[in-house]
């Protein structure tokens, strides 16, 4: 039997064109520095974008949705209530969500609230190690990890220098990616916004957090190839997206 | 006696060296994914634009405005509160008002707000044939355009592949554009703020929502031809409209 | 003794090092239009953004920064109450804050609540004559600005085709930028963030203030002479700040 790890890479080949043929709605409570961005991110990968956050109308959005991103960037009361609402719709409709929790680690009152969404059962949850340590036990070490992940029947999608994907009983590392993509602003809020796609059109969610992360990975290698800096390396992440090849993608992930 | 429709290429160039001439002052209640990029492609035209929608002062803003632009893709309580503010003072002061009902099609109390503003006379109205059928009465062909534009006596701008301009008596098809438009986020946004801008230096408002759809459809064709993906579009297509020659503008407009 | 502005080229290379050793924190108060390009410059600086404004959190992460911009351009209530609670933190643990009152020509209570923020102590204000004009006596001339520094304590930061840098007895001239500068929204604003950057790094605000504007004014430079327009000049510039060579700051740099 092959290991799981070992198929990563034609899943995410798969996924993404799953994305272009389906074009899935993902609609995204996200911060207000990472909309524009994201929405773009989104568009480039053929899903459907959308970010209202009025309490009158949360609910007739995600009903329509078929992926639902929470980002706990901008943390006003008004995003709190949309959150609320819109997970409660979600689960109800069992359209599955992510959660983004945003700088818990520098906010104590946004770590709680990370928390109580923790356990309404996201179907990913994507997030860096200083944010997990918030999050979980204050540990970030692969054991946590795979604790957390078993404990809330989630996956974590840990992602850094390499990328961590966990859930009870598998883990994948994947390790594409460019020093380039950590100093562009919403880069990780556009990372979530796609795993929500991968998870509107794959109902394995490690699967799907795997496949984004490979799938961002690959488009910032050639993206960094093409840029001069942090300004056209944003600009070419999203034309690299946009053009991804199912044989580059395949040929240029490094998982394990 | 010529069709009134043979005249918008060189309406279109001249509208635009008015802009470049006059730098209207374009006041925006927009969604706080387009607000960025909306505010771009109007300083690209030349346009001066502004974006409070704080009740203490968005009547202020208005008062010394050219032209308003009143967007509901974001639908929270102060948004509502201003643009009913703003729309009272334009019409008093009788300057001219364009609205875009972004997604009231996803949305009902959304549409039941874009309807209450749509009586209170915008010059134009710019949408997508979905927002359309939300707006009016749920059929989307030309005669429900034109009676729509005759019962209100606005003009009405369908943008999709190919674009209508309707007002009581007169029907311009603009066929200019690009098909990635749609694969940027607020590029209909920014339009109907073009349109605003437009209005601010054109008192026939089916002149100015043609010149609008054309200046940007042209725009859209040069940034194409320079464009790797949708990333380098959105760039490439301010760069077109700054750089837009009058010459171009009159031989590529597509109008009938 | 040599004047103190020839020194200003060879300190703004000093400070854009420091910066980039240091990685200081910036936590930003902004408008919605600014938001992304800012975290965006701030990130090609290599300093870390933030840009919470929610009340439970905004004193956690200022405590936690290393220098505070204040920016008037969305005038909420919300952001009101955030600005004065930030203020408040940064006087008490003496982290220096800037202040850009941003359009207080074009309404009074905005115009207001700028001179309130004004007298608690700012390190810095950054701002075009028009604004100073509503925020002062009505006058621009140097030396109502040098008045203004003397009394109250600030290094003002006026900004045009020539920048002017004032505190109670220096001026200097900074002769650097481009005319696209002004036809991207939100070059002021980032320019205001880069100014809270630099004090983070460098305790003479007259320094630091001298410092932003050369650092940027030479990218702009940069930036102009690889643009097509303005659209990608609002790349190229962030890809030059983020590449800007020790010589050839000290080398452009046009100080007088």
């Amino acid at each position: 039997m092959r290991a799981p790890q070992s198929e990563l890479p034609i899943v995410a080949a798969d996924i993404m064109e799953r994305l272009r043929e389906r074009r899935p709605r993902v609609h995204c409570i996200t911060n207000a520095v990472a909309q524009n961005f994201t929405a773009n991110m989104l568009l480039a990968a053929r899903a459907v974008p959308s970010m209202t956050i009025a309490p009158a109308e949360i609910r007739s959005f995600v009903q329509r949705a078929d992926a639902l991103l929470v980002n706990l960037g901008t943390f006003d009361a008004e995003r709190r209530k949309a959150a609320l609402a819109a997970v409660a719709v979600a689960n109800k409709r069992r359209i599955p969500w992510v959660l983004d929790p945003v700088f818990i680690d520098r906010s104590p009152p946004r770590a709680s609230f990370a928390k109580r969404l923790a356990v309404l059962k996201p179907r990913a949850v994507r997030l860096n190690p200083a944010e997990f340590g918030a999050l979980a036990t204050g540990k970030t070490d692969d054991n946590a990890v795979a604790r957390y992940a078993k404990a809330r029947r989630t996956v974590v999608g840990l992602t850094g220098a390499r990328d961590l994907v966990r859930d009870a009983e598998r883990l994948a590392i994947v390790a594409n990616g460019h020093p380039l993509m950590a100093r562009v602003t919403a880069m990780g809020c556009a990372v979530s916004a796609l795993t929500a796609a991968c998870l509107a059109v794959e109902s394995d969610p490690w699967r799907a957090q795997a496949a984004a992360l490979i799938l961002i990975g690959v488009a910032g290698e050639i993206a960094a190839g093409r840029a001069r800096g942090p300004g056209s390396f944003a600009v070419e992440i999203i034309d690299a997206v946009y053009g991804l090849q199912r044989d580059a993608v395949i040929a240029s992930a490094k998982v394990s």
